[in-house]
């Protein structure tokens, strides 16, 4: 039986290397890139694990659910932390961290997320990078949800150790992931014993044995068919332009905000400030008499494909997420979307102004 | 570069045959089933170049556009046709065959539609089946708009020529097409001494090099990917059952046409009678202050993906066609569908109950 | 069940009109270039079919198995017919060709295939399209087994239709195919009330419904996934380099047939002189106490996927056939042909000289 | 632009789970089966890592190169390691794992790999795990190299930990991996403190989160088109039959060590008993005065694709495994690689018997 999953010619290891060069290239790198054969969150560990000990201080700045799960890990591995938290409606600010830094100068370490997917906000990485780099911390970002939704600079910006996921704005595969790496983040790495080594959380091993040894032979058989969704997403959005790519995600976002706000009926942005959206995602509060998920399951059970989820955790109940991402970040999905979420409020006694949230949509993408 | 439509190993004439069988099945045929390597088109056009000819008089059932392009192929092919169009919101009857035949005992050919995916409506071949035979004319049924949505049964209904296409109900491609011929439908051709031969069109080409020769050898390189496709939709038709599938499109063709009612605005269902409306499409007459291709395009600005259409030729602002077929026969898309026409509707100043059509359409799920 | 080939978006008319584009970039031409739904048998037919009629004379050139066919397809047009046939191991010359319509001033149209892929020879087109065009007769190119293997210039020799597939040398799908055509060639297509209309065989609806309308609507839903296979293999052709890929062929074809020389046991080319000799496939004849057949089996029994076939027909105990084009026109795959044949004729009795062999294939490949 | 791996339905978690289920009924098992996001060595570590800590006494069982690296992980444990290493060219017995669990009784945990792909024996599990669970240790099988192409068992041989990857005789990806895991190496597992704990190693997050959670929803998004492939070669193994499957690995190891020995040259099974052989590939000692990577580099230059390649480390020189596994256990690709391996020898002026060597091969599959 012939299927075109299997039989593939191996991926070679100068294919690999390849496709490597070509995620640099788009992150406008000149770093290491190694892509990591998990899910995003095996390079996030593997930073933090790599990095992280007893005599080590981390600011972990806190601005959605991951910071939580950062500062685990950071603890896990015997480092003090310093958690710099924000309500998830607002950004970090750079002054926020020059302030925390000021306060333990003895802090060598910094995590961040660049967009937060499930709260809806992103930071301004470019000047938070500036006071990191004045104070000496090696800096790791997380932008798994800002990668191709949103400039993203790590060499410009000072990030030591950028962690992207294709699953998001590049429309691509969540089974692979990749990692950018700094010199002093390998000066770092190497200096510490507790650092995986021989193991599947190991960027050492990476580094040693292909990156130093020519990126002749790869440590083990990738995951093919995810590499190659990779590189094939990559392709397309070198085929569209990255510029253009982060413009239809910047209008999808604006078309969104705008639009809740004229359909009315109780929505209002969760994120406070406009400039503090993220690209990829916009949070909707809900009235209080309404319950998010109910209201999102209504609105799904009308077209199950539409991009909608309710809000995690203690948020389940308040707030609705657009998800406009990938080939969701276009007009005809944003209008779907809020028409979704207008009619079942609408269903629920709400009265909604489509033909407004209709006009506001059109006029953001005009 | 590797690429999974590429540098496949052959299909081997064993596998191509193998296919041929599972369509078979699928069609609950014993006839002969060959799998042409073109759309559907060229199937029904080989079927009616291979059996018109001076000297043969056809009755054409015409019940939607095609039944104009079988007409004319069969005047290309000198043959007398006795046309017996019906209008095209409504089904033509048993009876009314039996008396086109008894008006014209001549008459040794029959091709008839099955569902007509542009109008909307669909014909009761069983028993027209009946009267075909009993006055022992050649039948050709056209059954791409019906296989896979309603019953379908060639050789309990006497069909001598059966041609389908995957791209409708089957969720398939569309690159290649099938035809079941039976034994005095192969009788009928060897004796057209101008049936195509050594030709593209040729059915008999196959019957004498393919099927007689055991099916070891094809007479040319097939559309491999599309065989493949092929092959995959009627696998995945066979796990879901068939008898789910045809109950799939039914149901969505009963909740489109309630929804519609219920949601009104001067919709009104274009095929008269529910017993004559086919299962992959649900056709509606717009109000007369409306125009349905504006209409079409209004709710396709919102959702882009939604299987709406506006009526083809004379009917383009008249009539609006809710596909659901494939995997769009769902609850949701069905939803999804009747919302947006309610939001252009709405928008064009016309009231609509968005709600009603909602609790018609869950009413007919359940 | 998600599967690759199912439930992709469908393919729209621009995507298909800018394949249309890449391949008329490939053939390096401005006239319009169509691609049929089907394999290159169908477009050949069409051609022949649109164009003969009686009183038209045509020159048959016949230098392989597909002369036949072709002459069969004129005749069943009601055209006269000149045969220009040559030895199946010689190419035919440009003053064969110039002789024969000296004597017949009243051709109009001449029919030739450039490489024969069936005998392994190639015709030499540029000049045969030189004496073509000054006697003004349509010229018709069956080049399915040259495209990509050797040079091909439609539009600077004259062609006036020019057949194309995608299988040979481009290691592309064999569903779908392509031909150009000429600005005269519609002329006299257009002017012929035989040439097929409204029919899967029609250029003419093509060009009426399809070109002629700013091709913005297919005729008919297309064989999507060959589509994308074909535009696939184009862009890996881009990628290679239209001319390394011919250059893979030409070495490929001179490497097989010095190896051959040199492994002895009585191979010989078929094709007496290099220069006529197709980069695509390298026919030898065995010796006379061989069975080509049996020797065939007996290498493929080793080696099931080596490109290698007995000849066809009358030649099928006199010939093989090495087949090196698209993935099979690398020193791999030719050092392991001849080493199975060498093996096959070892194993028969007869003395080969394997080292001399893989020493003439690497000589011709440096 | 439409990429076949691009723009899929996410994986479902309901179709995740029956992706387990499928291996875990190919694997005979009703312990709970974890499909791990990455190569066979993220679930083998994380089995390891999961089980191993201070106070804890492992027999490491070596015959083969990964008994280095179990070891190792057990020491990063801290656990105290009993390594139990035979000379690689051939199989420990369960005498020798039944005396070494006699000479230390503190021994609670037990590793061993059932086939060796690079060197090619295999291991007698069933009377092993006998012997393993009469002492009551827990049992981890490295079952890599042996799933598909040997009998596997490991409820009925009490193994509690299995791992497997499809990249070998499933002919699948290497991408994703598994492991099913018995009811006592979870409690183990949960009562190790130092068991890794919201980490891409953990097995326990997966068990609490996932499995305990009724299989709802997935701790991260999966390698969705690794697992479409894994799904897909799981049914190619159901429909081509187990046995079947397995059948034609052992006549292709049967064949390969009895056409080595009957090529003559002097090459050597590597492996000395054939009961010890293992069914995925087969070992060669090559002559003294022969260098084994020259030797399949000169193989690989008249075929590329052919399943050939130099022993590892020190074997380098020495020994050439043919591997024989997935779609290359088949007898044209036997005879092909010794064919191959005869050449090469030939070219090097040794004498081989190519025609003893294919009538041998065609004994073994007849």
């Amino acid at each position: 039986m012939t299927h075109p999953f299997l039989d593939l010619p191996p991926l070679s290891a100068a294919h690999f290397a390849s496709i490597e060069d070509r995620v640099a290239r788009l992150l406008r790198t000149d770093q290491d890139v190694l892509i990591t054969q998990g899910e995003a969150l095996l390079p996030l560990e593997g930073c933090i694990r790599s990095v992280a000990r007893p005599g080590c201080t981390a600011l972990n700045v806190i601005t959605g659910p991951y910071g939580q799960t950062f500062g685990n890990w950071l603890r896990d591995c015997g480092a003090q932390v310093v958690d710099l938290a924000v309500p998830f409606h607002t950004a970090v600010t750079a002054e926020q961290v020059g302030n925390a830094l000021a306060e333990h100068p003895e802090i060598d370490f910094v995590s961040l997320v660049h967009a937060e997917a499930a709260t809806g906000n992103t930071n301004p990485v470019a000047s938070i990078g500036e006071v990191v780099r004045a104070h000496g911390a090696l800096f790791m970002l997380d932008a798994v949800a800002s990668v191709a939704a949103e400039p993203l600079l790590p060499d410009a910006w000072g990030v030591d150790l950028c962690v992207i996921g294709a699953q998001k704005a590049m429309g691509g595969p969540a089974g692979v992931s990749a990692v950018s790496v700094s010199e002093r983040a390998w000066e770092r790495i190497e200096a510490n014993p507790q650092a995986p080594r021989r193991s599947y959380l190991s960027l050492l091993d990476w580094k040693q044995r292909w990156i130093d040894g020519g990126r002749k032979a790869l440590l083990h058989a990738p995951a093919q068919l995810e590499m190659l969704a990779l590189e094939a997403c990559v392709e397309r959005i070198e085929s569209e332009g990255p510029d253009a790519v982060m413009a239809r995600h910047a209008t999808a976002a604006r078309a969104t905000r705008a639009g809740a706000v004229a359909l009315g009926g109780g929505l209002a942005p969760y994120v406070h400030e406009a400039r503090d959206a993220a690209p990829v995602a916009t949070t909707l509060r809900v009235p209080a008499e309404v319950d998010a998920a109910e209201l999102v399951a209504r609105a799904l059970a009308a077209d199950p494909v539409l991009p909608l989820v309710a809000g995690g955790g203690a948020l389940a109940k308040e707030m609705v997420r657009v998800n406009h991402y990938g080939p969701d970040a276009t007009r005809g999905v944003v209008h779907a979307s809020l028409a979704a979420l207008g009619a079942a409020l609408g269903e629920s006694g709400i009265g909604v102004d489509l033909e407004a949230a209709r006009s506001a949509v059109t006029g953001a993408w005009e």
